[in-house]
This record gives C-alpha cells, structure tokens and sequence, in this order.
C-alpha cells in the first residue's frame, strides 16, 4: 500500500465496511465518487465537520471526486442518530438560510475542481408517494427499529415520531441519486451509512463502501464537539476568537486535532505522535502551531498572524504578574463586552461574552452576568478582572 | 331517538367512537360527509363489501353525503390489517383495471345523488415528499406499531415493511381531503379508521367518528367472507351463480344477511328476528327470498327470476329420487363444465367449475379434477352426477 493509500485509510479513521473493497478500489484507478451529507441545521459549520472535509480533500488530491451533500430534506427531519428526542422541525427558510454559507465555508478546505455540491431538492423535489412507498419496501420495520437510537427510544417511551424512520431511507437514497461509491460520515451515523449499501442494492446499483470518522472532541476536552453543547470552534468565528478557542482545547487534544482538522505532512504527524507526550512550553508552542494552521485554513495567514499577536498581548498582560496594569479610556460609558475589549482583557466581544456568562468577569469585584451592562468609568479607577489574572485597573483620560 | 336513527345506529354496527356524538350529529339536522374506503384490489367487490355500502345508503335516504374513497394509492401498499405477511405491491395498471367497475357496482345500492365517488390520486397525486414528513409527524412510532397487526408481525417476526406503516396515514389523510364527518368500516379496519381522527385534529379539523360493522360470514358459513378464501359472493357473478351461492350459505346466516346485505325493512326484521329459528321449509323458503333479493339488487327482478327458477329445476331433477334422469345432447364432444350445465346438473360454467373442483363430479364414477377436459358422448348412455342426488344418464341423440 503507497503512503497516500495508507493515510486515506487510517488518517482519522475509525471503521470501515469494507476495508478490502475500498482499497481495491482505490487501487483499480477508477475515478470514485465520494460523498459525504451535512444537513443545514444552523447557520455555520464546526471543526468537527471538517474532520471528513479533510478526508474529501485527501481523495481529491489523487483525483477522486467529492460530492457534498446539502441535506435540505434530512435536515427537516432532523437525524435521529443518538438523539434521545424528536428535533422541532426546521421550516424551509431557516434550512435555505443556513446552507448559504456552506459551499464558501467547505471551500476553505476543498479544491474547486473534482467537487459536486448537491441538494437533495434535486431529486427529493419530484419525489411522489409512489416514489416514497417504493423506497420505504426497501427495508423491514425490524431492521429499521435495530437501529440503536431508536430501539433505545422505543424502550424508555421517549419521543418518537413516524417521520423520524424516513430519515435513513432519505440518506440512503442520496447515495443512490449521486451514485456514491464510498460514503464518509461519523461513527454515530453508521446505521444511516450502511443504509445506503441496502437501498443502492435495491435500486440495482454496486452498493457503496463506507468510511467512518471518531469523534472530534470539542473545547471543553470532555465531549464530542457539537454546536448544542457550546464546545465547538465555528468556522464561522472571527479570527481572535477561533485563535483563542483553540488555545483553549486540553494538551491531550492536540494531537488528534492535528490528525483529524488540519493537512500536517503524515510524516510530521507520525513523528508527533511517536515523541513524548506534549506538556509544558513544548505544548504551548504546539497548540499555538496548531491554532495558526486553523485560523490560516479560514482567514488566512496574516490573520492568524494578528490573532497570535493579539492573544500573546492579552495573556503577556494577565501573566505579568504585577497585579493590575493601568489603561486609561476616553469614553465615560462602555457596553461591558466592549470595555474588556478596549481594555485588552479579552481578544473579542464573542470571547468576552462568553466569560461573563462562565462568571469569571468582576468590575470592583462584583461579578458581571449581563454581558451587556453599561459601566460606567470615572476619574478614580476601578478595578476589572478576568478570572485571577487578567487584571486592569482602568479609569476615564482627565 | 326515531327509528331511523335507531336503525342507522345498530342496524350491522358492532361499535361506534363515539356513540353519543354520532347521535347528536345526526340529531343536528347538520348534513353530514360520511366516507367508506374501498382499495381496488380485485376487479370485483363482493357482497361483504355491501354491508357499508347499504349503510351509506341509510344516511343518504335521510339526506347526508356518501363519500366513497377509491384507495388507488393505499392498493398499491395493500392493508396490513390482519394480514401476517407484507402483500405484493399492485402496479398502477392492475390498480386503474380494479376500479372501472366500481362505480357501477356500488350504484347498484347507492342513489346518484348526495354521491361521491373520490381516486385518492386527487390529493396524493400531487403529494410532496414534504408533505409525507409532516403527515408522518403526527404520530409517534410507539402508537402506531401498537397496532395489534403490527406488533405481531414483530413480534413473530412475519415480513413487515416499511411502506406498510404508511398505510394507515393515508388512510387517515383520506379524511382531512374529504373532511369527513363520519367513517364506516369493518371492526378490523379499526386503527385505521381512528387514524382518522388523530390525523385530522393535527391538520386542525373536527375529528370524524367511527361506525364499525361485524364480518358477513362467507359461504361457507365459518369464515369471514373474502375474497383469498374463496368463500365468497361476486357483485359481478352472473345471476344463476349468485342465486346458488346465496342458496349455499348456511341457515343460520340467513337473518344476518337480511339485516347486513338487503335493505329489508326494519320491522320485518325485527319480526324475523325475534321470531323462532329457522330451520326445513321455512328456512328455504326465507333463503330463496333473501336470493331472489340479492340477486335482483345487482342484475334486476326479472334476472332474479329467471335465476330461481333454473335453480329449481336442477335442484328439483335431483330431488325426485328416481335416479338418473335421461338427457339426449346433439354433439360428440363437450367441455366438461359445459356438459354439466348442458345437461342442467349446474346452473353455470362457474358453479360447474367449481363443483370440478371440490371434487364432486364423476362421469361414470370416475372423479374429474380438470374442469376443461373434454367429454366423449356416444349412443351408449354414460352417467354423470354431482354429489349423490344429482345424477343424469346421457347419450348422443339417434
């Protein structure tokens, strides 16, 4: 197996059904047809979709094609896959409105050529009943309920409705309508993967291989990123905010990160992960690698170069350790957020919001909790602070 | 409650849901949209069919709507009430053939006016996959597969599609297009016909009650009639056939069919059924009327006539208990099932056939099982009976 072979089969990899047919396919020369579904549930992507946008490009690289589907209809639904409940449904505007920016978002890592972005609207738009019925024969009630989420919500009686089972049949037939010869996905989605090996089977095509992804840990370093949860880096996030958030991933995450959301040489990869465990300055210097190659992939190099600058100035300032530093201001009012801002306590309004609401901002050591307060600023200081070591002592220019 | 309530309300019903308000919407003066569900299935209805049909012929007399839903897209699924196995999908040919006699068929109970006869295509024609969704939404999996059928093809593991749990949400949409104030149907169609009413509050219409009638039990005086088990009676059977296969039915199937399967008055009814069991003279003698009454209901009263009165000369030939009666035929050669009727042992081709069948005819004691094999006739007589008393001796005219 070449090394670019090796990596598309292990590189972020848990499982694979099946391994031998994907790597004869790889090896046949044939031009294959990668899919990989997002369904516009909200408005940006995370780092943890592009755990498989890295695994598309690198199927790029060798000439394979990717094709990237926008889950208007799934999205609906919402998928079901280790939900505990029914998701509300997303009207038609919210999904359209979310999608927008999925295409210039996936750019940031995927080249233009060999890409296919697709809607279900395609083919799901002139889906009749007939069609419906006709796909929904493919697969037996009792294999659709052995899927672990819903046996698991039939058993504790929790919400479950009907149109919750057609969220895998639609998956499924997506494969069909792009003819996908591999689909990627995580390893929670494995039901709703395999299902499109049945229904292509059905429909008389060679049914799919399937590539499935761990879970990207978020932020917090405990639980898989998700935008619910509150521990993601969105795509979307200015260029401090996503510098400072990666910042703030445990020395344990490091690592994987490199493997899984960025396109660090295998080679450098390898040799990290065979050295001694990251601690210290060298996980420093590893972790502020890593957020220059984040925020590069989305906002470029000299962003990610000012973001550095700006989080080196703001920690070089709390870790002075010489107790409160002295800024003046020139204004009388600040809305909370733009204060910490002005005062370079925090890199952003977003980053400072957030703080107040974890309880760490005091003004005179009262604690904040409305990010958006109004403080007033006087001739005699008063004294702001981020947790124990972001420290200002601030008052209004004479 | 006058009698024509009273009789809407008992007469061939076993359940109503909800008793009390179906009465005060009849009571209302309100003029009501009462729907009956037919899946074209087979090119023909049969007359377990008519027991709803007469009903809706009860509620026109006194001025309500009859609704007649013509389930061309629930055919194609097939009802999974009470069946252990997933039917075959009907093609939209074989569905279109079903229908074209239904409209006449059900004329021959129904008025022309305050009809109307409704192809599901009308409002599933134009269905959207998004339209699906949210009809799915209205139930949670957990209640629909508390459908007794459902639960035990689970259970016993029988096949079980997926397609199928669509069933009973057409069904139920039928309701909300139609805005249905009342659904009629056989006490096994029960989940279906209360889907109904949960589909249409969740489309924000008043639900439908629901009037339920027992099985018409089929010829064979054991089972349900139907159509698989050949125990039943054809709308389209010619009149000797159906006047025989009335006269077959067992004697104490005799008031049920009055009161299901004709519009006997009530009074009379309620004579028959209050007075002593019927059994010898009289029982056949009520079973020749309900005949002449079924039979003049679907082909008219002078067809009704005639169709007795073949029966009683074949019946009556082998009644005089003096053996085999001479017949003379004219050719040397006959189609069995053509000699029997050729020789009056049968009234028709189709109760011939089936007599074959049973294992009933001997031609000079030997047992025929080909209903088409032909039959030598020479100037020697050879001796053909049905059964023990119907027996003729026949040979080739000189």
């Amino acid at each position: 197996m070449d090394k670019k072979t090796k990596q598309l089969l292990t590189r972020g990899v848990v499982e694979i059904i099946q391994q031998k047919r994907v790597q004869e396919k790889i090896e046949s020369g044939k031009a294959l047809r990668v899919k990989f579904g997002i369904d516009p549930t909200g408005s940006d992507l995370h780092i943890g979709h592009t755990v498989n946008l890295w695994k598309l490009r690198q199927f790029q690289e060798i000439g394979h094609t990717a094709v990237i589907i926008i889950g208007d209809y799934t999205a609906s639904i919402g998928d079901p896959s280790g939900k505990d409940t029914t998701r509300p449904q997303l009207s038609g505007e919210q999904i359209q409105e979310n999608y927008k920016n999925y295409e210039k978002q996936a750019l940031c890592i995927l080249k233009k050529d060999h890409l296919e972005i697709r809607k279900q609207t395609e083919w799901f738009g002139g889906f009749t009943l007939k069609d419906i019925i006709r796909l929904m024969a493919s697969r037996s009630v009792g294999e659709v309920l052995a899927h672990e989420t819903f046996r698991k919500r039939l058993e504790t009686d929790s919400p479950f409705s009907c149109h919750e089972v057609l969220y895998p049949f639609l998956q499924g037939y997506d494969s069909v309508a792009v003819q996908a010869d591999i689909e990627l996905g995580a390893i929670e989605q494995k039901f709703n993967l395999l299902m499109g090996r049945v229904v292509q089977k059905y429909y008389g095509q060679e049914p799919q291989d399937v590539m499935m992804s761990p879970y990207l840990i978020g932020t917090d370093g405990k639980e898989k990123m998700s935008k619910s949860l509150g521990n993601y880096i969105g795509l979307q996030d200015e260029s401090n905010d996503m510098f400072g958030k990666v910042m703030s991933v445990p020395d344990t995450e490091i690592v994987p990160y490199f493997e899984m959301v960025t396109d660090m040489d295998s080679e450098e990869l390898e040799n990290l992960k065979q050295g001694e465990e990251l601690s210290g300055t060298k996980a420093r210097d590893m972790k502020m690698q890593l957020a220059q190659t984040i925020v590069s992939t989305f906002h470029g190099k000299s962003a990610a170069q000012r973001a550095e600058k700006t989080f080196l100035s703001v920690f070089q300032a709390g870790d002075t350790g010489k107790g409160a530093r002295d800024v003046v201001v020139k204004k009388q009012e600040y809305v909370l957020v733009d204060l910490l801002v002005e005062t370079a306590l925090s890199p952003s309004k977003a980053e400072s919001k957030r703080k107040v609401e974890e309880g760490a901002v005091y003004v005179d050591e009262v604690k904040k909790t409305n990010p958006y307060e109004t403080v007033h600023i006087s001739r005699s200081p008063c004294v702001i602070r981020i947790g124990k070591r972001r420290i200002v002592s601030v008052r209004l220019k004479d």
